[in-house]
């Protein structure tokens, strides 16, 4: 019996082949192979090369998203929340680019590639972090604006690329990087109350 | 009557010629012909072609430090001046970007090759901003330590890096660049305080 050929599993086969041959030589046939299907089968659900490294590029981004929903969603003091918010991000991260060296450099040059999508994903995470700036000032703990709550956002966004930005990873493996995230990360918060 | 051949004089030629031919193919014979000297009087002065490429990348960013020194030095409020230092900084770093975008391109290759002059440069303007910082926590304003002067110095540094480091030049035109700006430096100086 054969397994549904969903979507996930496109994608799970498509990373390991991103993985495998790396981003410059994977193809459609290679991951219509590795399931043992048709590229036709493969085209079904993704019609256009193009349209398959979006998707898996999305889904590796939208792990990011995920795990920092339940921090934007809160409840919880916006302060700690945006705090935790940071500390999260940069971790994930720093295991995503340390743990998987290989494939994190692999996702560096599909994100080069798809744009829009990744254009998505920071306006998906600085609309997080907008809704812990709404929260901050409704209990009266953050300063009203101006600036209003997104502009906020986007410069704490901006303030903390050092420690979530792919370009700067090379950084995080140095001692001071947790202290010096901290610091970051501390005055950041503050500079929002 | 020859005017007489100061260092000066030879990294002024330096960075002519650097911006005639590029920073690829300018040689120490390009720099000497331009002064109408023998490249031997050049490399009295400078013992090598990279001793000379240092002095005229540190020539360039140290018109920066000149520029925010005062600002370091005082007098005034800490808080005023750190945002005025900042201010200034990212509107200096525009226009060398934008007025003169060649000389810009040719500068950010050379400051690749220097590593070490460009690590002593940002040490420099780390410290101008720990003198403001150590001001600001003496006037009562800013939040006494942990952490530490230097280390919040550095913080409001690369908190701030999408205003100054020059790979994020093509940013500097958009239009809300200067709102964005704004936000990021008032959410930094707040921060300190």
């Amino acid at each position: 019996m054969t397994e549904a050929l969903t979507p996930e599993r496109i994608l799970a086969a498509t990373e390991d082949v991103l993985r495998r041959y790396g981003p410059a030589k994977a193809t459609v046939v290679d991951v219509a192979r590795a399931l043992g299907v048709s590229h036709g089968s493969v085209y079904r659900h993704f019609r256009t090369k193009t349209a398959l490294r979006e998707a898996v590029t999305k889904r590796w981004l939208d792990h990011t998203t995920t795990l920092l929903e339940p921090l934007a969603a809160g409840p919880g003091p916006a302060a700690r929340r945006m705090a935790d918010w940071l500390t999260v991000l940069f971790h994930a991260k720093r295991r995503k680019a340390f743990d998987d060296p290989e494939l994190f450099a692999t996702y560096q040059v599909l994100v080069a590639e798809v744009s829009g999508v990744v254009a998505e994903h920071v306006a998906e995470l600085v609309g997080q972090l907008t809704r812990i700036v709404e929260d901050g000032r409704a209990e009266g703990v953050f300063a009203p604006g101006p600036p209003d709550a997104r502009t906020l956002a986007r410069a704490v966004f901006q303030a903390t690329y050092p420690f979530h930005k792919p370009s700067y990873a090379a950084d995080w493996a140095r001692p001071t990087a947790e202290a010096d995230f901290t610091a970051l990360r501390d005055l950041v918060v503050r500079g929002c109350q």
